[in-house]
């Protein structure tokens, strides 16, 4: 990914040890007594006798029974037990011979469109053991949502998309666990954020209606199931929590994001957002919260941008333009020849552009310019500029006028207004490299404080994992899912007048971005 | 089956009446508010919201939850759900559009070592709509259960025989919803009736401990699984409540016969019997109940008898032997040409045999016969005399001296008298038809006022209906499972004692058969 050399800001050791473990499973070491003629408790009852204190009457699948059996004898009547906690319940999800209560692995997921990144999780301590990413095995059948939800309505599509997805996170369990003493069986628990979209994908859910009025999603929030049922390759009765959404665009990722900011615990005032194919936003308190989703389109995704590509090595992920010469400095992933320009990349450009005065406040190109070259074709590999067009810019401002109107709606709905937000969350993966300074010149971001603004980083794995591990978190973002107010804008008039009337740079009221009124003016392009 | 013309003493009608009916799955028709932009719950949200004032959280499967959309849309946001009573909680079996909780389907099972009976139950009434019953198709393997256990331990065997047994009920779910409007994926909900090999065989569970000291089964109360797990082709998400059993060899059909008797919930002393393959015994009374089971020995399987015969057409149910002439009246299932004796008729012989001084009290042919002939050659389809030899005879001494051991072990342990016991119960398949006073005057049956004495019919089966109809009937039958006091006569001395010294007709100690010695009596037989 790019940017490696930046560090997220929420650091995992700090939650960590503001959560109470409790995890989503549970792992016990039993002392059994062994059975006799006097004591003929089959090895299930005995087993469910010694849980039963604690949890009351469990589910003990078929699957696992005889396994039951061999791991008393094996174990001299010493074994683990790990109980998970599922949908309505309890049940046994693994039993081993002696002690092995030491060993106790979940996998925090955060399934994007684009990519797929597991954590491997220590449940006793919550640390991360190991990472592993990929790219989500849907890309092949289109990079964007939408290709994907229309596929799903062809014959056999649905679970094509569903197959592949799985691939792709079962090779990544696969190499969570590579060269060290576990196998993925060993994983017993999973929790995983992800938008409406690709919850519905990976539990061949038919996602049709949630691009169409009134945007229903099959279920919002799918709470525990189990690996098997899924399909993925762990132990196959581990309980796999999804974390809940709030509608067909505000999905578990963003949910996510709340729950890591602690925005629904504070009193001050947030404002968080998720940039992705999607801009979804978040405004709120402990007292209330607001959602929605600003159809941003596909302006960041790599193949509906000319010379755009995905944050893969080679893609230039900064740039910076001389305003005098208006030479380009950039950088590309790994350091490599120049491919195409990722999403980050495509932003700073933006910034750097409307700077620098090459495009005007409206995000068009001044003085007959058709395309911006970024790279000449002659430093790239591929022999071919590497360019930003007019109609790339178009859709990254409507992006942005989308976000912008959004955060308008909601600040009007509860009455607040710009100057009243106490602290900006940037939620999510993309989030995360992000250039805070170019995501404000163009207004995407709002000009606050810099210090009230943070970067969550992967707030969905992140929010994956405390779910993971503790089952406050798993109560808070269901009672954040069940009270958060959302706004469906895709049919929202408001929206739409706000969304045409978004469309300079930074923002129609330069007064709303002060920072970026005073570098301009700076630069002497304030007339 | 044998006597068809029987009629089981116990009457579905006035037990239902006795039900506070609460079935295993229930139905609910439910009127969802339909979605808008302002209420923007998915499918399965909406429909969870709808149930949980009853159940609190429910699982809802990942297989069932484009059903639950379509069902919304098909039934204009008018549905009708089932819901199940999981091991653990809650959870969604059915969704289907309108209200169709008129139509609710449950199968009772019993599975016997030789036969399977189910009924197809109306979950709202009460009410058996249909019945059917086949052989265990595990008997290709082997009539025995002993013969089952070894092959279960052979590669492969257990599969084999898990997935006879499977075929076998599967085929009876299909014929007993045969030739009506509903299918066997329209039965939400079953109960199974079976002794733990039986129980361990159909769950795909080793065997092999049963028959080992000490005795330990996988498991006693399997609790509830779900259909698919197990291999029914009814409902894939019905929950399957089985039986629970308290030791390898009182498992939950016995408990079944404990449950319809009643015996657990009277002041009266009761002795209640299941003869098969063992001789299963219960005694007691609302405050205490003890149980065993005397390893009776394969007498009354039809593999083992010289001329025996499972209770299939052809098969002699009912033998009378004249005094003076010592001709033989016999009846066979449906009055056919007669093939070979079955159980019932077996007990008939040897309890005739006695009256008529045909064999002594030990059980030995007198005046050096051999065998007795009860169908000439000449009589018989294959033209080969039907006979009962010495060794049939000894085997069913070892049968009824092992129940006699038994109830004289129960009966001591708690300090009672036979005289003491003030109602008896005949429960199983077998015993439904097994002729009352022919199994006293073999001493297989204690010697008691007749109206004492209650045939309990299919008493596993009827069990399983009454599980499947009653929380109630569940709570107790799991709370006898857990309270019985189970003696493990596999190895223990006193029995042995007592096994070896039962070895007279009725009983070593006549006085115990006032009845059996008054007809001795009247024949002159008694010295």
């Amino acid at each position: 990914m790019a940017g490696k050399e930046k560090t997220p800001i929420i650091l995992e050791d700090r939650i960590t040890a503001e959560l109470n473990i409790d995890p989503l499973t549970e792992k016990h070491f039993l002392k059994l007594v062994e059975p006799d003629l006097s004591d003929n408790r089959g090895d299930v009852d005995r087993v469910r006798d010694a849980l039963s204190g604690k949890y009351g009457p469990i589910a003990v699948p078929r699957d696992i029974m005889n396994g039951v059996s061999l791991a008393c004898r094996q174990g001299n009547w010493e074994v683990t037990a790990t109980v998970g906690s599922l949908q309505n319940g309890f049940g046994l999800v693994d039993i081993q011979p002696g002690d092995t209560s030491s060993l106790h692995l979940g996998a925090a997921v955060d399934i994007g469109t684009t990519t797929v990144v597991a954590y491997l999780v220590d449940m006793s301590t919550g640390r991360i053991l190991n990472t592993a990413a990929d790219y989500n095995g849907q890309i092949k059948f289109g990079e964007d949502i939408l290709t994907r939800i229309y596929l799903a309505g062809e014959p056999d599509g649905l679970e094509a998309l569903r197959q592949s997805v799985l691939q792709t996170l079962n090779g990544i369990f696969f190499r969570l666990t590579e060269g060290v003493a576990f196998k993925p069986r060993d994983i017993s628990a999973a929790a995983i954020g992800a938008n409406s979209t690709m919850i519905h994908l990976l539990l061949g859910l038919d996602p049709s209606r949630i691009c169409l009025a009134p945007y229903i999603s099959v279920v919002n929030a799918p709470g525990v199931l189990g690996a098997a049922e899924i399909g993925l390759e762990i132990n196959p009765l581990a309980p796999v929590y999804c974390l809940p959404g709030v509608g067909s665009y505000v999905g578990g990722d963003v949910l996510g994001g709340v729950l890591v900011s602690n925005m629904y615990r504070n009193d001050e005032l947030a404002f968080l957002v998720d940039i992705g194919t999607n801009g979804e936003m978040v405004l709120g308190n402990r007292d209330w919260l607001v959602a929605c989703a600003g159809a941003a389109g596909p302006a960041l995704e790599g193949g509906v941008v000319r010379s755009g590509m995905r944050a893969e090595p080679g893609a230039i992920w900064q740039v910076r333009i001389d305003q005098q010469t208006r030479g380009v400095e950039y950088r590309t992933i790994g350091d490599l020849p120049p491919v195409g320009i990722c999403g980050s990349g495509l932003i700073d450009c933006l910034a750097e552009m409307f700077l620098c005065g090459i495009i005007d406040r409206a995000g068009k190109f001044k003085g007959g310019l058709e395309q911006f070259v970024v790279v000449p074709a002659a430093e790239t590999p591929a022999g071919e500029d590497i360019v930003v067009t007019q109609t790339d810019i178009n859709n990254l401002m409507r992006t942005k006028g989308a976000v912008n109107a959004a955060l308008e709606l909601l600040l009007e709905s509860v009455g607040c207004g710009l100057e009243q937000i106490e602290r900006f969350y940037a939620a999510g993966a993309f989030g995360q490299y992000l250039d805070l300074e170019s995501s404000i010149t163009i207004g995407l971001y709002p000009d606050l404080p810099r210090e009230k603004m943070v970067r969550l980083g992967n707030s969905s794995g992140e929010g994956a994992r405390q779910v993971l591990l503790s089952s406050e978190k798993r109560k808070d973002i269901e009672t954040i899912a069940k009270n958060i107010t959302y706004f469906e804008l895709n049919a929202n008039q408001t929206f739409m007048n706000k969304f045409v009337s978004s469309k300079f740079l930074p923002h129609t009221n330069m007064d709303y971005f002060p920072t970026v009124k005073a570098r301009l003016a700076a630069r002497g392009m304030l007339k």
